[in-house]
């Protein structure tokens, strides 16, 4: 595939305002990738080269743009166009760019609105925030269980060139609630007085438009679908989610999980188009946070102060042996976090896995000690390399072992295993670490108690 | 939506082998559900319990087994079943299941093919691991680019029923070089007498069955599609990947990244499935690599025994110091990774990021350093106060320029940035940090030179 070459062409044309060869270049090319190429562009030039796309292509094209994006250019653009563009975009990218914007600036946009399009707007607008009911497009094509095949048929053809979800027909009964589905290939393959109720398959998957878009996601990935009906209480039907949007979902949650096992607060933005400000906001708390628990870190050192002056030679080996607890730690955090998100792995399993990692914990903290054996001899003497071989084995396992029951223990306590994070674990295993450490040489080495 | 209980439920049923409720239990269940329900018993419950599921179910469910619990139950049942359940697997699954095995089981299983399958699944396993040629389905619907509609329409019949991928027909030249796609949907909303090529649409997405399974997965994403054809190097349509299938490898390259940025080795199985040798094996080699790395850390306090000898205090403070620039540089290296993978951050962006990571940084720090202070003068006066909160600053700026080039140089040396895992990241900020502290703490209090 030859698109990131064509989208790395586009911009530079564009950029240029070579205007004439630009209508040569995107006549074939797909609307995401004009959209890709125009991300990067302020709106005045966007502007301008929307004039160089032809008409019909405008919706299609705003509808991958950034929010942001999408908001400048209607301000850019004369009030008739950007009634022209919204008018063209489904339900679900409608909502996702008025729910990005300010109350103020959002009741401005939905003056551009048609007037019977307003109301369909603010009652999506209505569900909750990340939930099934903003990220489904209200336009599908229903039949009735009691029509033939050949009804329904005129049903698409009267309908179909404009709906996005045809693939699927669904069947509802007098009130509209949701009875099926049918696949147009089976429409296809009867004969046209078979009738609708008798096609229906009984396996159906439906989901609440009140429920959390993970949810949706969830659903789809399970049951291998492309599209999950979302329906009221009492069943009727309201609209439909695609995997599409639910690829998109899939992705936003991977990427807060990502963040938040680094430390870093959830964010919707992309990286490059957050503001210093934003990013500085999501990282700070996290970091003061753990300066703070590092006391204890610090008041353990002092704790055994008498120790260290005896024996300054210890100091040599702290950084080794209480990261080595740290990153064993954020090993098995890391691990035990995505199996939950994943659902790999679930409560019910803690104990079988406990037992797992124990014995890995045990294996590696050996292979850990052995490893330092020969430093701790060779810097410090027989008595130095016992402490700092001991002390490896048992930060090791203790790390491991804190990495692993945490998330446990956050989704215990109905919190986000992934709160877990690789930060907070080398936290808490150092501060472990240094009072493991400093208590074995204490013993070890017959200095003065602490 | 209520899988979740009625999964437990069947689960409990099965082991408790009360066969003759379960009959009224699995009828209207998904097969995905019983899957789920069965996947942690044991081969044997496995195979008595398939005895009361209806025989055409079965190579449904078998689909959604994990591999290793297909091949074990393929071992429990008769020649002739096995058979069965494998002529009845499509395609794709199939090659996902041999693949799992060792040459000796898969030479075994290709057996227990129909004689017309073997060449087929053989030729599949042939294409690279990964690869989208491994993850396509071979079965699809063909038609000819100068078929009217109806002709069209009748191979649709007389195909349709078996195929997965009805919904899109694939148009091919007489050498079975894709030409285009043609939607059912527009099959059926125009006139039969209509020539398919009149219905092809110009943009034609592909993919070489030869190309990474991970790129098949982009294109889907990107252009919002729910299947696309493989090509081999002519042009000929050899197969369909399609978006349930992308989204399994899109989890499992999101799991990829995670367990990278944990310190954690790729690893494929599931953390409830893999052996704890195999959890070892994914864990030590970072581990002990890091271990080496960190005598750096300790050479460097090594360095420093008579300033730390001299101002015992300071090392109150190292653990607060030193893990700090290791927390801002994961959460900038996690940051950075997760938009590299995600395409948000390009190479080209590297400048303006970094001037923006920079500032991000220099806040944080000075916030940072300003929290320390009050801690500093109180345990160790005003000079103190001053080493400790000048040495946070400089520490975090560095910790979170290390964690935000070192993705970069990564990508540059064609290396996975998610290698800059946050072990590493802190490990190398460690060392920098003791360096900075005990250097900032020389320099102030004019105490004896190293």
């Amino acid at each position: 595939m030859e698109d990131k070459h064509d989208v790395q062409l586009l911009r530079e044309l564009i950029q240029q305002e070579t205007w004439g060869e630009l209508t040569q270049q995107h006549d074939d090319m797909h609307v995401q990738d004009i959209a890709e190429a125009l991300g990067e562009l302020s709106a005045e030039t966007v502007h301008r080269a929307f004039q160089e796309f032809p008409r019909e292509r405008w919706p299609a094209i705003f509808a991958y743009l950034a929010a942001t994006d999408q908001y400048a250019l209607l301000q850019a653009m004369d009030p008739e166009d950007g009634r022209y563009v919204l008018a063209g975009l489904l339900p679900d990218d409608r909502t996702a760019l008025l729910e990005s914007l300010s109350q103020e600036d959002m009741e401005q946009l939905l003056q551009l609105l048609p007037q019977n399009e307003v109301k369909p707007a603010l009652k999506q607008l209505g569900y909750p925030e990340e939930s099934a009911g903003r990220l489904m497009n209200t336009r599908f094509v229903t039949i009735r269980a009691d029509w033939t095949l050949g009804k329904a048929l005129e049903r698409v053809r009267s309908r179909g060139e404009s709906e996005d979800t045809i693939n699927t027909l669904y069947v509802t009964d007098h009130r509209g609630r949701l009875l099926g589905t049918v696949g147009l290939k089976r429409l296809v393959l009867n004969t046209p007085d078979e009738i609708v109720e008798n096609l229906i398959t009984g396996q159906l998957v439906t989901v609440n438009a009140a429920d959390d878009r993970e949810e949706a996601a969830r659903l789809i990935q399970h049951y291998d679908i492309t599209a999950l009906p979302v329906v009221d209480k009492t069943g009727v039907l309201l609209g439909v989610v695609t995997v599409d949007d639910v690829m998109d979902v899939v992705q936003e949650e991977n990427t807060e999980d990502f963040h938040k096992i680094g430390g870093v607060g959830a964010m919707t933005l992309s990286l490059r188009e957050a503001r210093p400000s934003l990013l500085y906001r999501k990282r700070v708390g996290w970091l003061v946070l753990l300066v703070f628990m590092n006391i204890f870190g610090g008041a353990g050192i002092a704790y055994f102060e008498e120790t260290i002056e005896a024996a300054i030679a210890l100091v040599f080996f702290l950084p080794l042996i209480v990261d080595s607890g740290g990153n064993a730690g954020s090993q098995s955090a890391t691990l035990m976090v995505r199996a939950l998100a994943t659902g790999d792995v679930q409560m019910r399993h803690w104990l079988k896995l406990w037992g797992k990692e124990l014995g890995v914990a045990i294996a590696l903290g050996i292979t850990m000690g052995l490893a330092v054996w020969g430093l701790g001899l060779w810097r410090g003497g027989f008595d130095i390399a016992m402490v700092v071989s001991t002390a490896m084995v048992a930060v090791v396992i203790v790390g491991s072992m804190i990495g692993m029951l945490l998330p446990f223990l956050l989704t215990r306590m109905n919190l986000d295993p992934a709160t877990a994070s690789a930060p907070l674990i080398t936290s808490i295993a150092d501060i472990c670490g240094i009072l493991i450490y400093f208590s074995i040489a204490t013993m070890f080495l017959t200095l003065p108690q602490a």
